[in-house]
């Protein structure tokens, strides 16, 4: 008999390799694992909702595992805690969900936040926080770009290479720019993404924000459906999985 | 024949004994005054705004210093965070002033925020750059009470034991209370603030946030006039100078 564990999880994803296990160096999987044996002395595997590129940080991705001893939320959210130390990986909430919940396949939009930084002068509190961008934007005429990548659309443009992913075709539910203090905050919303897709069109949305690009170029970008006419990958460190929503009864 | 040069300074403190130069580690100050030797070949002295305790951060730190030699504003800035690398100090801005311009004594206005992330599970993302309280806490119970603290009123409650001001009055401009996210911040702006004044009142306004204290009980501890009587000083990972503000013709 076991049971099936929903947990949400912050990290820095700055000293991985990404969430997913791979040969050349440590993940944010394989760290969660590890305090798992640890606190447990089982070894289940953990699947996420995203699969974050290295770097790229989360502030509330969603991850489900399964074990057969009976431990309180509280006990598995403080003890994979307590373990996790001192890795910058923390799990802010633990729930006993249903044998069929599967953090990956029952997920149903999934949101996520860019930041960037534009000013001359290096990036300080924030390093490896934002995506430092040595010159001004106007964020107003990126947000009115955005509108143009809203909705279904063949997003070849803004997909990388190496995406497993069968078709290019996804719905962008949301994309909005906002200035935010001395940040410009892009939020994006879809039930799911391609890959590398936001830091591509983040790169992209850059451009118009310096005059180097009208919205009508993003257009084109985006009708020509070919990653060599958009603009350049925005990194890793600006990038946030913020949120995963389910279906109510699903959990 | 010298100009006056004004420089605005973003810093992270966690690694510094705090803005003024002292025998036990490295400083602020110390850390912008060799790069001013190294890349201007002066050794003027620089004087801050406020002098920010051990681990406090800065966003918009102010400091004056004279130069005999002549240098553009964008060549001062660049050349300041090019030689302070790999420091994280960061000169935002710099720029000519009058003669008689004082980051100090002219200041009419210093401005403070101070950060809480109030919730069971460690700080991760936000590590040395909030105060994690693991307990939840009531920011409108914590807003309401801040008022009692607004205006004129002898702060020797929220005073640190070693503070060197003449007297413990002072006129709080303003003191609010907000929830940001996840985060509850507070903002305080007068033109001067006694020694651990805001990190005291975080302390017991976290008290109130807690429900161990009413309001009431805030304004028998500031009536009290005595350091005993208020809540422990909170952490100075959570504070941040912001902003100075100086009469416009000064400048």
């Amino acid at each position: 008999m076991t049971t099936r564990w929903k947990i949400t999880i912050e990290y820095d994803g700055q000293s991985y390799v990404g969430w997913q296990r791979q040969d050349n160096g440590a993940s944010i999987q394989q760290s969660i694992e590890e305090a798992l044996v640890k606190l447990t002395g089982e070894a289940p595997t953990i699947t996420a909702a995203g699969r974050t590129d290295a770097g790229v940080h989360a502030l509330g991705q969603v991850a489900h595992f399964d074990l057969t001893i009976a431990r309180s939320p509280k006990a598995i959210r403080d003890g994979l805690n307590f373990h996790l130390r001192p890795h910058p990986i923390v799990i802010l909430d633990a729930e006993v969900v249903a044998a069929d919940f599967n953090a990956r396949m029952s997920a149903i939009e999934r949101q996520y936040l860019y930041r960037i930084l534009a000013r001359p002068a290096p990036s300080c509190l924030r390093r490896q926080r934002v995506w430092h961008h040595p010159f001004l934007l106007d964020w107003q005429a990126m947000d009115e770009a955005a509108k143009i990548l809203e909705g279904y659309h063949d997003f070849s443009t803004f997909r990388a290479s190496e995406c497993q992913a069968k078709s290019p075709l996804r719905t962008l539910d949301e994309l909005r720019v906002r200035a935010l203090g001395d940040e410009i905050q892009i939020f994006a919303r879809a039930r799911s993404f391609l890959h590398h897709q936001i830091r591509n069109i983040a790169g992209s949305l850059a451009l118009v924000g310096r005059g180097k690009w009208t919205k009508e170029d993003l257009k084109s970008a985006l009708d020509a459906c070919d990653r060599t006419k958009g603009g350049p990958t925005a990194p890793p460190e600006g990038l946030y999985f913020l949120k995963v929503n389910y279906v109510k009864d699903a959990v």
